[in-house]
């Protein structure tokens, strides 16, 4: 059985972004059963419903990349207290036309990375309620709110502590259980 | 005394956008305490720390346009349960490099416009939090939840009922005293 | 097959609650998958983890009668922008002590009902916050934000119209096929 | 001139609740300007609308002892990712019956305590969502996270921390000067 293919998306377009540091750390851990494919969002055009007739081809290119994914992965931090504006286009992008969207019930999950000791839980929630609309069925447990990440990763970039790697595992395993009940293949 | 000087942001970038006739109409009800400027968002790139030691002309234009100004007024559509990517985006900017915030202060104040019956209860709510973390104390009373907001408008754009414009009359006036009571000069 | 057990917790006390009148039209409604059994929530003491350890009837009662249902649907109000009181409670009490909640894997959804236009979208998402700490995972599509309320039902309690008939029963569809995608059994 | 009179409220009905003793541990470190009036919300039976033409008498006597108040202090644990149930049914009846509300105008702040790392951020910002349509002008910054709270206080239970007592002193001179701005009197 072919693994599932998982879109990531990242909130974060810094070079040494730790949400990208851990996008890059769960690649490594992750099982046979899912497949990464991270979709960067950085030339995405602000969403404009003018140029739905005519799209930009970035637009285009983004949902057709992401349109025959299997699942979707969020991996964000939190600005604000919220979503970062960069990464909610990218949702606002992938959901139109109307009717067209492309996250329509492809089973989701929510990673938000901080610094800070909060974990992003802003960010995280926020996202979830967009998820509601979108009909993305999102994993519950386990949450992943990881805060303090400035220390979580070696210099290689790699998770350096073994209990991180165990969430990580056990969170990975989660949503590919997820995916298998809840998704439309 | 002169009048406040109020940035207006509208989070939809579409031509004919509700929210945009929203705004256009409130500067014919404005009270004289009060000088509306909409700054526009559609032209800053997407927010990457990266950029902040040499930042985009659009950024450095907009944080110098928003600084002087004495409290900020959203105006702004739900997309997917939330606030508009393209907005949240110019919060994140003008939120930036940290420390150099030019929101931090300002009186602010919430309008969510929305064809559907809602009215952009969950964009409005979403924009607050972000509020709390940028130090923006923001207008209670009245709400401004507007929904059915496609049969508003007359054919030159303007409101089209009395109770209409007595409302956002009500709601202008509240926000101008809030602005004197907690703004800072 | 038997019928998939659904707790039904109603958000409101009062004898004419919109709400109670909803939750009794689903019961007409209801196709024989599922068995809907509405836990009277009045009657709980607020939580008080000192009383963990010999805890008072009612609260033992309400888990027993809630731990082997199948499902759980949440028919509420909005009381300040949020969930009333009454029914966090009712949640509090069942998700406790630590490692025994009732609500854990259930599948869920969520009803809310108001005479006001913006149907309860703020009690209906605080709800869903909880949710996800609860492990209850929760129908996303159809959104049931019913508004206006007060004219929905005709002098018997019934749903007088076709179109909110037809809504409800494709949402109670929806709610069974995802309790047989999800639910434990 | 008076000290501003400030209702305390504290989310949990715990003996030794990590924020009841952060409430008495404020009331060591408040300014003159300040008088703390905890007030008890235990015995205040569930909100029923029903009640209102002839309220029992706890709902009379909290009404009573908060309206007279000059602003709200709200100290909560996070129950289930929002705000314990017991504590949103004491906000439901001081804002009842309609037109009534003893919240009205006060200014608020909120402190939430966890013995996790997340702070009750969850609460926190529930919390926030309700003094909206409560019109309680809340205080933006300091924000007050305070996780880990388990380890935060000595046998006598003190504040352990020369930090922890700053930020406290620090976050009441701020929540004082909001009152003195905002408040009505």
């Amino acid at each position: 059985m072919p693994a599932h293919r998982v879109t990531v998306l990242v909130g974060s377009l810094r070079r040494e972004s730790l949400n990208r540091k851990m996008a890059r750390a769960l690649a490594g851990l992750v099982p046979d059963r899912l497949a990464l494919d991270e979709v960067p969002i950085r030339d995405l055009p602000h969403y404009d419903a003018d140029l739905d007739a005519d799209p930009p081809a970035p637009w285009v290119a983004f949902r057709d990349r992401v349109r025959p994914a299997d699942a979707v992965l969020f991996v964000t931090p939190e600005y604000n207290r919220s979503v970062p504006g960069v990464l909610k286009n990218a949702i606002d992008v992938g959901s139109r036309p109307y009717g067209k969207s492309v996250w329509s019930g492809k089973p989701g999950a929510v990673i938000s990375v901080s610094p800070g000791a909060i974990g992003g839980f802003g960010a995280n929630h926020h996202l979830r309620q967009s998820l509601v609309f979108l009909d993305v069925p999102v994993l519950q447990q386990p949450e992943a709110y990881v805060g303090g990440a400035a220390k979580l990763f070696d210099e290689q970039g790699r998770l350096a502590s073994d209990a991180t790697r165990e969430f990580m595992t056990k969170f990975l395993n989660a949503f590919a259980d997820w995916i298998a009940l809840t998704g439309r293949r």
